[in-house]
């Protein structure tokens, strides 16, 4: 047994071995899937979604007749996409709670950066399914479903259905948190069930904010921690912007 | 036609004509429900939510046999709390992602504040209804459900069930926004549904952050304006916990 | 101990301390509901019920196009209404048999007293939520519900939708049973849960049955008792048709 | 066409052509099930139900380890039971407020005629399913089912399970109500459909009355109705039990 | 104990006694439902079902403005058909994946034979409800609901609707199996839960086949086997072929 | 355009491209899952099914005590797999008829070729997930499955809780049908929603067949097709098991 000397703090050491604002290694894949007008499958080192943005000419309701579109986003997982399997919510016979906070949280993101007026009356669904689950799956799925959209739209201007396309910026998310004290970017799964603080910070391709989301789950925090973390989302979404400027080139 | 000169700016009003800093009236009458181990009347202005906490001595099936209890919480509206009548749910089958989203956040807020092991092995169900909505539902209901939750404890400890109360903290909660650029304090309908961003605000007594959650509506927001919301915020539950102090000494 | 002399008969108490024919004390709060056209707070004694009544623009479908309307009603109860808290009906997925039963005869019962062809085509549905449950809900919804409806059609005239105002009686319900062998009037919880029968009587301001049902919880019951419930109800009713008159004229 | 004196009053004739207290042909087939444990198929008319008697050797939770037994009822409807095609309730996924409240009926109507202790830990669940629908299925479902249940109970005798029938008493339902000012007796579908007043009377053998449900479709009705509604209730209930104690002999 | 020499093999015999190729005693009663525009009840034995026809002037959406017909079917079971009580599936609040398999057979046998240009834009809905169950439900049904499809198209011929019948050619259906190694025709339940391979036979009056569906429910089976199922099938539905005719001949 | 001679029959050519006995290019991709216990995905040309194995220790209730396992299936589509996007079933809060006759052939499959007493009290669920659809996807999801479940196996005897693999054969499935008169192997997406008869074959690799099931899609089919049919089956099967033979040898 190590005999450490009085005062002795061990070194800092993520589960995952990696340094505070270090995020795990990326990669989207534009135009995965066969059918969908856009699509792009999207990793967060073991974490996987599939994001497919499907256009519909009609749209709900309440926009019936204004002449403005709507985006909506869905999400699922695969029953055994985590490391024990879940229950299929289709044999249950309705989502969770946390499915659907997540669906709501992916629309609003992609709403936030979208013209719906120059969109004209049409719908885009943007399905964000998780094949691997290892921790951020709903930043995956609102950075890569930006993606998604983005060739979707490109489509519709291919298609001389519309002349412009309508997202006036780019929209990506990270999760951060608070570990042993230490704030940290990018938490996987093992990370993100031991954080003291954990946040979800969608922001924007200028810079600006579109949704926080942040959580004491042990002790409260307070609002130095809160804008470390607002500092390494601003770092890792940075990174985020540039490969989406990638995958979108083809 | 009055005439303005130009480069006339109208003088800031807010719709419910209070300055950017002023809570509505918050009343809190606890005991408010004949039956509850502990309850509580709460209203923010016009709004007005009854928060009843029921006992119970089984605990989900993950906490058997760990000696530790459990806090949860559900939400509802009734059908005409709102300008418009809407859906009962209970008649449609499902509860709303919404009404799932808050219930989930007001049951997080509380537990966050809860020594649960020191409950020993019971549960406490949290239900907060909506009588009267007029914004900043989700809030009330938090900053109510304590006191609620509180009087449950002190009941326990009447029983001798409980020797001390396992309530670590206050808890409350404050939505604030950004309303035609100044940031301000308890949004009510009319305001929420106009402004530029919307946040809701958990804080403790102690001055910690348990949960934000903020939203751009419109254009993305900057950091300096979230910091303005949480003084707000930070202000704003600072009475609220002054009037929970009130209402538990009964 | 008490030595009572053979043939001894303890005088008759009612566990409420009531007299056989004695109502708890009824109060009704018009205008209880900040949004609805027309509401109605209701007491009972403990018992506390929330009517309101919502006008819409549109009929089901079996009514559109044949000029007339259509009142319906949805019933409810806080999940701690009652003694033990009861399960969200929201959070189960569907209404229980009493539910419906119960809001089917609310609904009846004020259609009864309506003449839906002077309605021209709009829909009324009254929302009965109890806040507190201790025995005869259902006939508190029923007598609250007329004064909801009543002035919501009051707000259609004033509105010039109506001329007139579409009820042509008053109606209102009363529960009466048979208690340790006599008959009385206005059970609550404890007395409805040991009575031998229980019945509930809907009955019109000109002297008219809308509705009985009378249930033999123990031993079957005779004419004779049905006939002194009856009458009972006719006294009951009578007091509940002079506070509705105070409570719509405002 | 015929030229009527003046004063002239239509002689009075049901739909059906029957006189006022005449009641349709009922015929009682018991065992018409070829599995269940007590069956009967009645007949009212056209109007055609078959009841089942299962018996299970568990109860419900409330009854577990208090050695009583119990007694429940469920009722459905062929689809095309009808006139017209309604919908299958098992492919829209829920039973309707009507199917409800018919089965809570005869549940509660059986369970007033049995001994439910001598009953012992069992359930027996009647099934009342409408093969042809033509007025007073459910008062043929309550007199039917109680030739299930008795045939059910004699079996538990004959295979030793029970020495004595718990049952302690006949029970039947019929239907009457006003039709054009005349209190008549076993409406059919056309009869119902127009009748001012429509109501269900359950009678036991013995003479008492186990329920009684009498609803104004138009004009309220009034004591004096009442009474001659229940007066050929009691009447048609008489022969009913005839046919009963036909049908157990066997 | 008898003393059987080496090598003896028992005879071949069926629990229900029949040879391996004799179907059961089979009747068809037309018209058996008293609303119904076609109807049959048909038996294979103890196994009975009752087929009815409900025609209905509006198709499915996507069939409008085709001027083409559909052709549907339902199939549910009595809970007490079963030797056992099963679940109500309306109660269940939905139908099981056996229930939805047997239905879409029902139809696309039925629709088979079906010129559904002819039939124009309306639709028939085929409900078959097992009203005691023995094995071969499925079966029965589409050979049931062939005629009640026949009478249904009669019904509209008569009514001037239609002027030829749509249905091109009988169908009907059977089950074979193989037990104790020798294929055998129309399987009871006895024979049915321990047949080794269990198939169903959908064929037309001109020898062509619509569906089959063969399991092996212990060894796999060989094509060999597979072609006697499907002699004795084709010997069994020339025989339902001839009931029908007879059948339709009222 | 082109002036056939008299007689002149075009050339048969599949849309495919490929001739009648041709199966698409078939890839097998073990260990696709990060999690599961086993796994494998499949792809047929385009059509690309996750398939995963999932063990758990209970069993259902049916099983306990009894020392038997369980093998059982779930099937889903990502809502883009199709050409058009279908409705997420989790959304929709049921399963469709299609999926579950899907997910109950998949299960009985994949038991037909295990020995469930060699298992022990275990459960293994196999997920498969149609990621892209093109035809086919229930015949993959067969031949993948058994893939997932011998890895799953293999898996539980390097955990040393099986000795030996209660796999007792391998199991494919390829679907063939009748396209412009003549039998193809292996229909694609636009070959099968076209073609006259449509089967799903499904065999082990010592030659047995477990299920076959053919529908005609439009005129009925010959037992002669059928035998034509079957002996593609056996000879794309036939490859099949050699590439399961390669996929789990790792």
């Amino acid at each position: 047994m190590i005999d450490f000397p009085a005062g002795f703090k061990a070194p800092f050491v993520r589960p995952s071995g990696r340094v505070a604002d270090a995020m795990r290694e990326v990669t989207l894949t534009p135009g995965a899937s066969r059918h969908a007008e856009g699509s792009c499958l999207i990793r967060f080192g073991v974490t996987e979604v599939l994001c497919t943005a499907s256009i519909e000419s009609r749209v709900p309701p309440f926009l019936r007749n204004t002449g403005q579109g709507w985006v909506t986003a869905e999400y699922g997982m695969l029953p055994r996409a985590t490391h024990t399997r879940g229950d299929r919510e289709a044999a249950k016979g309705k989502q969770s709670g946390r499915t659907q906070e997540i669906q709501r949280l992916i629309g609003r993101s992609l709403r936030a950066v979208t013209d719906l007026k120059a969109m004209g009356e049409m719908s885009i669904t943007l399905d964000c399914d998780v094949l691997t689950a290892d921790g951020g799956t709903r930043c995956a799925a609102i950075t890569g479903a930006w993606v998604a959209l983005h060739l979707a739209f490109q489509h519709c201007i291919r298609s001389n259905i519309l002349k412009v396309n309508p997202l006036r910026d780019h929209v990506a998310a990270i999760s951060c948190g608070v570990w042993q004290g230490t704030p940290v970017l990018d938490l996987d799964y093992a990370e993100d069930s031991k954080a003291e603080t954990d946040g979800n910070f969608v922001m924007t391709g200028s810079g600006g904010v579109v949704e926080v989301q942040a959580t004491a789950e042990g002790a409260p925090f307070s609002e130095e921690e809160l804008l470390k973390l607002m500092a390494l989302a601003r770092a890792g979404t940075g990174k985020l912007f540039e490969m989406q400027k990638v995958a979108i080139r083809g």
